[in-house]
């Protein structure tokens, strides 16, 4: 899903930089003669990834940001410098937030809340009619500002920067949506339905690792700590089942 | 103009293809293991080609048809073999747009009507959900079933087909428009206001091609063919202006 | 060898494609104006990420098949969306198949017999000229009609679809092929010679992996799985040795 | 024809170097750790642009001569450095002939002879294995000890060079080439249609360059020097129907 | 030449950017994490596109400007939009000049003197350490503050700006220069071996405008203006020598 | 740092081609109709990477030589064949050294002296003007001949062959050098703060292999055997302190 919804930022952003949605009215890639717009993507995981390859594909000046060297290389190495990547640091992120027209939080911790990487001071500075879409609202967002929207109604603007925030991005494409969870869950359904669910998990590292609540216990670190509960090991609960 | 249209003519058909504007459900790129969408652009123009460079840098599959094998060349060239050319004929024109999950329709003849070249029918055959997008609108659209529309309200429904026909596209970015439209008009601008217009559309052939009534006669040939009306050639009504 | 193999697969296919060889008489990567062929790849292993290297590099319109969205992923990232990638159902080998003008079967699974996918109604309803090449033939073939051919008679055909199933590709191509072997072989041969094949074996878990059977046992599972024989550990018997 | 040819001749040309038809046994692109062939293409018109797009999509170490700076500025904008471009001399091309593993002739004077540029000394001098394709071989050829062969039988050796000279080499894929015909030819017959042949051929340029003989008179320069028969200026002839 | 100089300036200007030469002490393309330098280019001729092509190559932010959106059109066709292409007014030209770390200067105008496009004023404004390669010095610069240097001693400081003003930069690489100049001229000289001068002239166009002094009148109209000196059509003194 | 060094490699060889540096004189990525240089790097680690990257962005004619068949694939699937990758052999590192115009040496064995790949014999066949740049020097240089030079007189002449062997390649670029080294350092030099450096280098694996001498004991094997001095296990000493 992260996919879906890192390429369909771009999708969106670009719509919010219209002027009908209040943005900038910039085309996303400009035309010869006319420079394109500085998209800032906030995290190189994999919505950060996907966004890049779609800003870049329709010729925006694209920035990432990430706190993870490697990440960056491999960036680098797959768009071939056709991205710059930037080590992201407080300042290096403010100097690229506020200069931007359109920005990309993608950042996620499976599990956890998203830390608020672009504050509501950030907001008032950047550019009127600029653009902000927050990919990690599902987990709270990484945007101060941002509050969840829905596809019907998908923008509002907090000082003059238009926020498109769809709680469930992948919601505007099913058709893709759909095939590509069928894609991702199917080997664990299959295994589900041949072993059961407590062999199953037993089995399988990465199955057990979406493991949340089982039985009352909070088995997934990550959301015991969000949520202030007490984790338990799963596999000690899946024993005990 | 045809440019910043050109371009915007993927962004907004990939929003047809959203769920919430009644289209598909399809991300344009689609996302690995889930196929992209079948981009079909109706002439290789200036249009054509900027809607290609979009549709091919954000993952989509793309076929460009046009009349003209010099023209498929350069396509072929330009995206060294990312875009499939196809040459224009009645048959090979239906069989592409009936399989399409988006048809650009980017055929326009300076000063004329455009061509009818999608019919009713096709659009009755085409997949349910799919879209179009009419760039050619400003002169009377270059699908049957095509009417213009505004960016407050740009699409409507025939026969489960999402139509985009937005009579100002460039208006959307205006931001973008105008700085393009001011680098492609100031040289003749600053003609104009050295020499007088009568001196200015002399001496300069494509500034004259510009011109379309003066003194109350036409002096475009395709506007007068397509408008019915007697041609008289400029530079006689120039001389006697 | 399956860099070899999948590389020459295409050059093999595209030949069987000729009219000569009884094939539809089509160019693989078609002309500006003229439609490509329809390359359909099954399996993104290093047979087919090699295959559609070459054939994304002709110009065909090529789709990868496979059951892991990891391969597919890194495939999408390699050919920056020039490759269609598509997870691999029993729908959706059926539909690219039967649309193929040319299919590619690299479905290699390591000591064990190759998985029939492309089954004898497949090759039924494939278009009349369409070619396959069976790069797994030296495994049983992935290909239910597919049965071993030389480099002398490479092609026969079956329901008018032409069949590429020469045993050993690389043995086409000596120069490249014995360079590829020696450079792929040299490091596990100096460390044979230098420690004795007992010591090398107990070492190095790569060259373990090739010991398919000593003093009398199949000590390498799938060999034996594949051969309904009893597999012994290999340390086991290199131990009593 | 020329670009089904140009491309072809790279499908001919690796086929060619393969062992079964007495080749070096390279694969044209090399695989990683193992080098590419040398592909060395004489002359940067339709042919060899289409030659040089297949060879480097393949892998090859490509080089392309040509007399023309501007010719082989082009291809080196279109191929983004990616193919050598070399200035032809009789040293340069002696050169390059003589380390190649695979030479494509592609010179071609529209109705003229075309020029023996590779001599039978240079074929001497190649190394043993390597293949020449001569594309101009229906013009006589641009190699001296080439002479027209088949599909049925394409190939000969002459002092251990494999020579492909086959005289119609689109005849190998003749529905991708009978689509390209008709495409370049259906507005020239809709044309003659309209307008009988009298008119069309006075009324367009390139239609009349077409025209070799007219009642008896040869009406094409080069095809008049070439035969040494006396040239007529076709305007004249027609004028006199 | 100007393809040597274009391409050379880049090279000469990323050296100029070491700290040794008393630049910023950037690397031009940047490493992962870190930006790159920001390369302005004025001018999208010969120079500028060979220019673009290297800095692009390696990584660096790239700005083109030009003021023929033509010309600019080309260059986003060329680099696929790796390159930012912006038109050329007093206002954009500061911009950009300003927040460079490397300028090209490379408008040069057949004959004439170059126009000072980037004033003492700008320079003044520039970032500490930025770089300028002026190409034009030859035709007396584009850039205020140059004045030709030699190979030896290239650069010089004014305002902490490097300005590197190597007046004949194709003498840094005689073998490539001469080779270019060879295949560039060649083609000239056996015509002027075989015709004559006169003849050669007067048959050839090219040649004629190459003309700039003969039996003691200024034939080129540039050159003529540029020295306030009287014109004469060269083809009536030819025709009287 | 190898990623400054790499690319700062090919800037510096480029500089070492040309004349005035006693080089050949020749443009590393040639022009239309005069070929490039030939680079030949031997390493595909990180300063092999970014010195093909930089090599290939300027057109030059790239090959890489190493001894692991994996890092080979890896950059012929990142340059999608536009480098040549070449398995090191005794016989293959003579045969591109000495047709080579420009050689990286990028072989760096972490903590241990450099083998010493290239030899004065190899030196002594190389082309006259040729170049060398020892990325290694500061563990003692993969190149016989090498001996370390400065930033301020950066080059010397052995057998006709530049030698480039500045100890502290990133020196030239600290802007860029500084950013790099800091993002790479950050994070440990936090943990180091936080945590104490006994505890952060138990904690982390990484760090830990950074330590080369502690309480001076010789904690790092490969310095240790270079040295000829007793290795002691980090963690053993690090418990006592």
């Amino acid at each position: 899903m992260s996919e879906v919804a890192g390429r369909m930022s771009i999708q969106a952003g670009a719509r919010a930089l219209e002027k009908s949605c209040a943005g900038r009215g910039m085309l996303l890639g400009g035309v010869p003669g006319v420079e394109p717009a500085k998209v800032v993507i906030i995290g190189g995981g994999m919505v950060g990834t996907n966004a890049a390859q779609m800003a870049v594909g329709m010729g925006a000046d694209v920035v990432v940001l990430d706190r993870s060297v490697d990440v960056l290389r491999r960036i680098d190495a797959q768009f071939n410098g056709a991205v710059k990547t930037v080590y992201s640091t407080v300042d290096a992120l403010e100097k690229h937030v506020l200069s931007a027209d359109l920005v990309i939080g993608g950042v996620l911790i499976p599990g956890a809340a998203a830390p608020k990487l672009v504050t509501a001071d950030h907001i008032k500075r950047m550019k009127p009619g600029s653009a902000i879409v927050d990919v990690a609202i599902d987990q709270g967002g990484c945007v101060e500002t941002s509050k969840a929207t829905t596809h019907a109604d998908p923008t509002y603007i907090v000082d003059d920067v238009v926020h498109y925030c769809v709680a469930n991005m992948p919601g505007a494409v099913p058709l893709t949506s759909t095939f590509a969870l069928n894609n991702a869950t199917l080997p664990f359904i299959i295994r589900l339905a041949n072993k059961g669910y407590k062999q199953a998990l037993l089995d399988d590292a990465h199955l057990l690792n979406g493991l949340n609540v089982i039985n009352g216990h909070v088995v997934n670190k990550h959301v015991a700590d969000a949520l202030n509960l007490p984790f338990v090991e799963p596999k000690q609960v899946l024993a005990a089942v």
